[in-house]
């Protein structure tokens, strides 16, 4: 069985160690040799700590899928091109695909899958979502006799990293941000992670599994971290909850059945919830489904080493299934069912009011909320005079009627300042 | 794809009124129709609340599996026979089989492997460890490109609700099991739970497939929580711990080699481990490898319908491999690791030990742990005259060792008791 490895950075490299390190238990494990037959780098010069001849090493990725001879083609090199032409040419060629791509399978999964169907090959990334922990194996085919109702995960150990940290010690985003960055926890260029579009990503992979419907990263919503405050975290602490990023894939009620809704936002958790606990780079991914109950996976979800032992499993899997002439059950999207916009999911929201301290305040918030018709759980009064404040916690209501309340009460002259607002989820 | 069914107690019934009601979505997850062929029970007439023909049920389990046209046989009877020989016989029939059975798996999973093999035919067994929770197919698949050293799991409901009980109220063994009977947590017979057979089996399995070798239950060392007392579960909370019982497989250095512990005995964890949060009647197991690094799956570990959802993701994959003509991976025995007595595990212990007040005691007992070259990593003096202690924990030393001194200890005449020994695991 020759491999093909399309890029040799902090996860490639550790894949090509393992698999000649391994080498003969792999092989007792797949039932035959995988041999490395070709290493693709941008900068074949660069020093790499791997014990390799350096013919194996090439610049020319697409030559090196369009061998004849490779059975197996992993993909460790993201990004959208030339990662999208190379699988696509890959499986045309016959071989089979390991990936680690997350952002191409959001963006363009429908293709690449069409792609591996009509090859009938096997394209495989349990890599791309939370690292190392084996969440997309138990989605297709451990809950394939199951329904989902939910998925919450954790999907982003950066964004995770700072929460965790601004929780600790009370810090702000920007202090925290250049901390994590310092210590390797963040990138210099941290976008995709605090923005939410690392973590969307994974969303709409892990709603594509879980609702057998295709879901791209368009159809998630996506709010970050970047404004998340430490005042925001002191009051998630004052009503028994840790904020977190969530990325959160339901199936809802739309207008015409069953419906998806998939989102990423900062929210409330309370601390019984299983994912309260996920300190530091962890991931967690929770799942509710109506047979097995609350299941949960976690684990590393980045790393050379962890991200590594996600596309192996794979690689055995995938030769093993070659090995018998056949593949895997490829993309399921049998159930389409319609992606919703954010207006239409239903969750809570934590909502804290700089208020004029005087008679009938109450009244004329209540009021702004019953407008919309979303019922208030809890209220609770804070300070007094110009230091005024409620804190309202509301019971399940349609996003976009939350949000058009939270909006009548900065129009209210009572109300000086909506001064924190967010989803409260997983509350049992 | 016709379909038998063995055993419609809690968990048969519910495999049954799933693969009724969820025909149409299972056929478009497979890629054929499921039909419900037949159901072997033992009391025909007995009221079940499912809407099945008669017809379908018979109390003849041997001429079910022997029908020429059944293609997937789900074992769900439990036991060691009838359902050891109706297992043999389904797969020499040419049926692929779904199980639920860990006492038999344990027990002989050898010659039901042998047999599955040699018909060419899928045995799958994801039910049979720790209900709804995926940890069958994450150590056969997901870490296939990994080396796993370590499984600690919590896999008895029954055993971790009485535990847990004991932590939250304080109270007695006895006083707790009774309450956990009442509730029906605890069966009426509840030997194979609180005498760590239940577990034991599920180690055997764990084991078996974490480190390729054939591992069964006669090799794993097992104690209940029978002799946990009240006063342990105190001990434990004053050093930050709670007590757990663990199925623990381990990776360890033999004389001959890498070799293999498995064992199933209470122990303390630090609060902080993930498996400490794990509550009630729920189960975890964290899996430690070298590139993935920590890994749990947590989950419902009992119950009809979780377990049946375990049952039916089997049920869809066989049914799927069958679609291609093929067959799973099976037994990975290769590595073939010898299973160590219980002797030369490493563990820590926890000892309390009511002594004399004098001079000379503690340089007596520090004797006693070095006469087995047991270090010692801390002492703690608790209480004066009759009532004074003194608390050990030490560093990791060979199990038979740690009990060599427990021994001297009990020898000697300055020692009036040893009054709780307990080793500890899962210290970072």
């Amino acid at each position: 069985m020759r491999v093909a490895l399309l890029g040799c950075g902090v996860v490639g490299s550790e894949v090509a160690r393992l698999l000649t390190r391994d080498a003969s238990e792999l092989a007792r494990r797949v039932g035959a040799p995988l041999e490395l037959a070709g290493i693709a780098v941008r900068r074949p010069g660069r020093e790499r700590d791997l014990d390799l001849p350096a013919e194996l090493f090439t610049t020319d990725a697409h030559a090196l899928v369009a061998r004849e001879d490779i059975d197996l083609v992993i993909e460790v090199i993201g990004g959208i091109e030339p990662a999208r032409e190379l699988i696509v040419t890959a499986l045309e060629n016959g071989a089979s695909v390991v990936t680690a791509n997350k952002a191409l399978l959001a963006e363009d999964g429908g293709e690449l899958f069409a792609a591996a169907a009509k090859a009938e090959r096997d394209l495989a990334f349990e890599a791309a979502v939370a690292g190392a922990i084996p969440i997309v194996r138990p989605l297709v085919e451990s809950l394939a006799g199951d329904t989902v109702h939910r998925v919450l995960g954790i999907v982003n150990g950066t964004t995770n990293f700072i929460l965790d940290a601004m929780t600790t010690h009370g810090s702000g985003f920007e202090e925290v941000l250049e901390e994590a960055q310092r210590l390797g926890y963040a990138e210099a260029d941290p976008t995709a992670d605090i923005e939410g579009f690392d973590a969307a990503s994974k969303a709409a992979i892990l709603a594509s599994l879980a609702f057998h419907s295709r879901v791209t990263i368009g159809d998630v919503h996506r709010e970050g971290i970047v404004e998340v405050t430490a005042a925001d975290v002191r009051s998630a602490a004052e009503m028994g909850c840790v904020v977190k990023l969530l990325a959160i894939c339901e199936r809802i009620d739309g207008p015409d059945g069953a419906a998806v809704s998939a989102r990423v936002h900062p929210a409330m958790i309370p601390l019984d919830h299983p994912l309260a606990s996920v300190r530091g780079a962890f991931n967690a991914v929770f799942v509710e489904s109506e047979s097995a109950g609350q299941l949960m996976f976690y684990g590393p979800g980045a790393g050379g080493a962890p991200t590594a032992s996600a596309v192996l499993g794979d690689v055995v899997s995938v030769a093993r299934n070659r090995l018998k002439g056949v593949w895997g059950p490829g993309e399921s999207t049998h159930a389409q069912l319609e992606v919703l916009e954010i207006g239409r999911a239903t969750t809570r929201y934590h909502v804290q009011i700089d208020v004029d301290d005087r008679a009938g305040v109450l009244a004329a918030v209540a009021a702004a909320f019953a407008e919309y018709d979303v019922s208030i759980k809890t209220v609770r009064q804070e300070g007094h005079g110009s230091d005024a404040q409620l804190v309202i916690v509301t019971h399940e209501a349609a996003d976009a009627d939350l949000a058009a309340v939270v909006a009548g009460l900065r129009d209210l002259d009572m109300v000086r300042d909506v001064s924190s607002v967010m989803r409260v989820e997983g509350m049992l």
